[in-house]
């Protein structure tokens, strides 16, 4: 992995990666004004969570017309935008629009605040905007788990960040704005709730049997071979056998590991493989892109975590060609999913979707 | 309250509500056929939760032509709806395809599994298909408030149901397949994870401090009475200061009562002027109705709760005319909101909304 790091004229953090070294020459463009981030914590009482407010980002850019790309290289001057042409293949910076990223004192209210630490960061996957995750190559993937692994320690290094959260957002079902290939890096001040139960859940089952749970998970997911879509020799991906989205697929190295950064070359690789096929077989599947939520938990930045295994899921929008999975009533209110389709079937249409591979 | 509870020719309950006694000649209608429920419950080790899976569900009814409606009172007996027509206020009957309710023993699987017990009934609020629950008049709210007690009275005397939450999912952008005014009640086997965990925060902040942790906020936000929308002598209405979306609303009788079947004559009455206010702000805010997810929480049906207050949430879809507050990286898999707005500017704007009053 070559890095070369940059700060933009608006005093944003710009870092390129490449398979290849990163262009001497290259310049950070200055894209738009920056918005000072204002956003702050409340403390929710009836829930035991923190809220982000953030303010200022309510009149972000929306759509934008299809010739203007913020995130594709910067070819003329006078339209610059987040990053450069030149050679390089992902580009990290930190989003103009943050919803973290404040010192500015909370309000005083009539439940805790907090000023809204942390920061969040923008991962460009590739210059070509017709590209995805899914469709880069193998190297090009196993070069993203490398970025995310690196702006894990740089940011978990901060003294402000309890949590390093890659994600990607894909698809207009799931809200995205901006159609370049792209995902997100939000570095809580806090262990969000999510990550904080999966720990949780996995510290106790550690304390009682002394096994790792995702490790024994993936043993029986093995074992029982319906819902598996990659058996690597390092790595799995799988329809857990307590999907909540009808198409939900994870991917885990076998060995248990708390952190992206402690993936060994050959771990890291067969997790791109597991990776790639997932996302190909997913827009194989009704030959269109399928929109997602794809994230990687890992271990907390603070602390000893002997019994976190380092696990990526991908939630899938659509449960049928053009059929979003709704989250209201009981997912919302409740929390409580109502799936309309078991994972073995869904497991077996994905198993026999067939891609290509390089 | 009158009712009067009939069978219809599939089996299945038909309970008539109304202000004024029930037709007495009234018959269940025959709607279509019943599709048995198949549904089964597995855990989810990385949650700590159950994710209910009902195969049976998937090709349920979609977006029917606009001519049938089968909330709607039956008038032709060739066509028969779902309800009669003659005298009657409110509905409730079990749903064609329940999510729950399944005796069937689940399949053994790598995860605890278990049969999907229980059950869902849908609540008719009206024979007016173009009314909305927020448009009816003030008795006619009031008359709902006594179903949704009565109903979680007759559900809670199952052995099968550990929660009843009555809901009311509402708009295309939640998912609502059928557009006549109409709500749910999901009555859970357990105990599900949001109910769990405001009853967790509840009895801890109890255990503590020997107050209400909701009548303490009530206090807190009638102090501050920045965000309150209504304040009755008896129920309370206001964007609470943790809000996650825009114009959420929360509802709660001043009392510390844990179920709506505690609540006395006036206390009804007033919480039902209290959501009638609400909902009606919501849709004149921008002359539309508003997409929300409605919830009621109670105490859980087994064991004594002195800590549990009642109160009613809206959760509105919608942060500005046209923007849906997408569900993504941060809410999904993190569990954290970013909200892009202050409740109290959200508050403001409800405040300033004028509404006729019946």
């Amino acid at each position: 992995m070559h890095r070369r790091a940059l700060t933009k004229p608006d005093g944003r953090s710009l870092v390129l990666y490449g398979r290849e070294p990163v262009d001497e020459h290259i310049e950070a463009p200055a894209a738009g004004a920056v918005t000072a981030a204002s956003s702050h914590l409340r403390w929710h009482p009836l829930r035991g969570e923190w809220v982000v407010y953030a303010g200022h980002r309510q009149h972000r850019t929306f759509l934008p017309p299809a010739e203007w790309n913020p995130l594709a290289p910067s070819t003329d001057p006078a339209h610059p935008t987040e990053v450069p042409g030149g050679r390089w293949d992902v580009a990290v910076f930190d989003n103009l629009f943050s919803a973290l990223g404040s010192t500015v004192p909370p309000p005083q209210e009539i439940v805790a605040t907090a000023p809204g630490l942390g920061t969040t960061e923008v991962v460009v996957f590739t210059q070509d905007p017709k590209a995805s995750l899914g469709s880069l190559a193998l190297d090009h993937i196993a070069l993203i788990i490398e970025v995310w692994a690196d702006r894990t320690r740089v940011l978990a290094a901060r003294e402000d960040v309890a949590y390093v959260l890659p994600f990607e957002n894909r698809g207009v079902e799931v809200g995205v704005t901006l159609h370049h290939p792209h995902g997100q890096i939000y570095a809580y001040p806090f262990v969000p709730p999510v990550a904080e139960r999966q720990l949780e859940l996995q510290r106790s089952h550690h304390q009682s049997r002394g096994t790792g749970l995702l490790a024994d998970l993936i043993a029986a997911e093995r074992a029982a071979d319906q819902r598996t879509l990659h058996v690597g020799e390092r790595a799995l991906a799988w329809v857990p056998v307590c999907a909540r989205w009808a198409y939900e697929i994870w991917i885990a190295p076998l060995r248990q590991v708390a952190t992206l950064a402690e993936l060994e070359p050959e771990e890291r690789r067969d997790f791109a493989r597991a990776l790639q096929i997932a996302l190909r077989k997913l827009d194989r599947l009704w030959q269109r892109p399928m929109p997602y939520v794809l994230a990687i938990y890992q271990a907390p930045t603070r602390g000893v975590h002997p019994y976190a295994h380092l696990h990526l899921e991908i939630l899938p929008w659509l449960r049928m060609p053009g059929r979003i999975k709704y989250l209201a009533g009981s997912e919302v209110a409740a929390g409580t999913f109502t799936a309309d389709t078991l994972p073995e079937a869904k497991a077996e249409e994905l198993r026999a979707v067939e891609i290509s591979h390089d």
